[in-house]
Order: structure tokens, then sequence, then C-alpha cells
């Protein structure tokens, strides 16, 4: 590391963007593979053909990098707006969540953190970050709705699509996550009565 | 497996539940280190100081092997009664849940199946399996009530606490186990009238 420049790289140059997106691509695949203990850096550096230079200059940590792994996966192309009606908006976010989880890669990413973080603070750290990044991203969408989630309520909703995907199997159909989001709402409001 | 004998172990001699119990909890282990593919017969023989050929007639099938791995890891300590009132017995259900994946060799155990579930359909169908089987459990617990759930309504209570225990790495709080609990109850009261 004594030659690693502390500069962050321009992701605004698209030669960088392009090998970062590649490293990322990699990451995920081996991720799934080998699980997160495996994921070197020497490793992540001979598969992806880049130095492991470069790699500390765009993850200076190992979470960092596991956080992108999972997170920017998206192609994007499902990404709810945000909106004013809160079932419109959370039923459209399980969608995408639904989406971003369909590929076996992300998902299978996931689990390898799932299954590795009772023993490894690091990718139970990864786990709770995504997590909360992912809270946040669906109370940015809910902003004009005046609604704001808790984590409690961001478990509530969530977690029964997720036991379906990786627990029991089942498909995620629309049904499902409309009995969720309805649930959820329906809770919400008698709750408030 | 030319010599192994049609015969099932017989469970009421005391030495054949031990041996069968202690190669659970080798195969517990081995699981969480090992990951499903790897936990082969042949490895569970040697750690586990038995022939292949007795772990063949304990379970025909590595399926049959890895569902009791995870549902016979209870120390039956604290796994609840069946009872009138839903909100007690669901209740219940949930803390001997938590209870339950508290050690990290079940819920390794589990999450190294999920992990292994894309492109494992072995583990894919041990898990849905575990998951039918704990959803009856519930049922049964619930037939004084004369209450009984969906798939979709174990998913919406089960699936927050595996949420937090497994993916945000929240604790699973008492607090949290009633909210899933009274938001389940009154979604359904709500939906019922």
């Amino acid at each position: 590391m004594t030659d690693a420049s502390p500069a962050r790289p321009n992701l605004s140059n698209p030669r960088v963007r392009r090998t970062r997106d590649r490293v990322l691509a990699v990451a995920r695949e081996l991720l799934a593979d080998v699980g997160p203990a495996a994921l070197t850096y020497s490793l992540l550096s001979e598969r992806g053909q880049v130095t492991r230079q470069t790699l500390y200059r765009h993850w200076p940590t190992r979470e960092a990098l596991l956080v992108d792994v999972i997170l920017e996966s998206g192609d994007g192309s499902t990404y709810p707006e945000p909106g004013n009606d809160p079932q419109t908006v959370i039923t459209a976010y399980l969608h995408s969540l639904r989406h971003g989880l369909d590929g076996p890669a992300t998902a299978g990413a996931l689990m390898a953190l799932a299954a590795q973080a009772d023993r490894d603070p690091e990718a139970a750290n990864t786990l709770a970050t995504i997590s909360e990044d992912r809270h946040q991203a669906l109370n940015r969408l809910l902003e004009p709705s005046g609604l704001q989630m808790t984590a409690d309520d961001f478990a509530q909703l969530v977690g029964p699509v997720m036991f379906r995907r990786f627990i029991s199997r089942q498909p995620v159909t629309d049904a499902a996550i409309d009995t969720a989001v309805s649930q959820w709402l329906t809770s919400r409001r008698a709750g408030a009565d």
C-alpha cells in the first residue's frame, strides 16, 4: 500500500467507470462462488485484471467494496419514482426489490454475506449498512407522501418478501407483494386510530 | 450401498439415538463451515466416526439429513404449548423461533442452504420443506384457537423476524416480535370486517 495514492478515482472518466463496473461484476460472481471470506483483494486483482492499488483506491475497505457489490447490481430500469401515494410507492419499491434479487449473482452475494455474518463482523456490518441504505432509499421515495418508515416498519414490509425469496422458496408473486403492502398499511391505519 | 440394510434404525435404542444425535451435531457444524455442497456422506462418515452405511440407514437422502440437521437443533426447552389465544401462541412461537436461531450453528446451517439454493435444487427443496414443517407446526399449536394460517400469513409473521436476524442484523427484541404479531392480528381483524 506504500504506493497507493490517496486520491479517489475520477468516476466521470468513462474508462475509470468501466473498470469499476467490470470489477464489481467480477466481485459479484466471485462472492457468490467463494463466499465473502475468500473474496480477497489478491483474488479480485487477479480475476479482475486490475492492480491491488486500483482496488484500494476505489474501495479503501473491503466493507465498502461489498456494499457496492450488492447495491450497484441493479440496471436501474425498474427503480421507482418518488410519489404522493404510499401504497403505489411501496408496491413499486417491492417490485424493484424483487427484480434486483431475481438474478442469482446479487442474491447469492447477499446470502453469502448472511451465511458468514455470525462469525465475521465485516459481513454483519455490510448487511446492516445495505439494509439501512435501502430503508433510507424507500424513505426518500416516500417524502412527497409525508409518510416515513422506521426500521421496524421496513422489516415488516421487506421481511416477508425476503422470506419467500430465500427461505420458503415460494415465488414472490404480485399478490404476495400486495398482501405485504396492504397488511402493513391496514395495521398502520388501525394503529393511528 | 450393496450391504446397506433397508431397515430403518431403531430410535428407541438409546445407543442408536445417541449416534444419531452426535452425527446431527457434527453435520450441523460442518454445514456451517463447508456449506451444503461439500457436506458429503464421506466427509460426515469420517468426522462423525460412523460408517456410510449407518448414515444411509438413518437418512436415505441428503435432503432428509439436511432437514433433520436444521429442525432437530432445538433443545425443546422453549417450545410452546398449543392454546386458545392466537396472540399468546404466536408470540410464544416466535420467541421459540428466535431461541432456535440464537446459536450460530443452526443459523449458519440455514444460511448455508440459502446461499446455495439458487444453484442447488436439493438445498432449495430442503428450505421449502423446513418452512412448510414449521408452518404446519404453528398451525398445530393454533388448533385449539380455531385459527389456521396460510403460507402467506406465515411469511408475513416470520419474515420480519428472519429479516432482522439474518439481513438487517438488528436484535430480534421482544418489542419487534410484539409488533410483528400485533400488526398481523390487526390487519387480519380489519380484513375480516
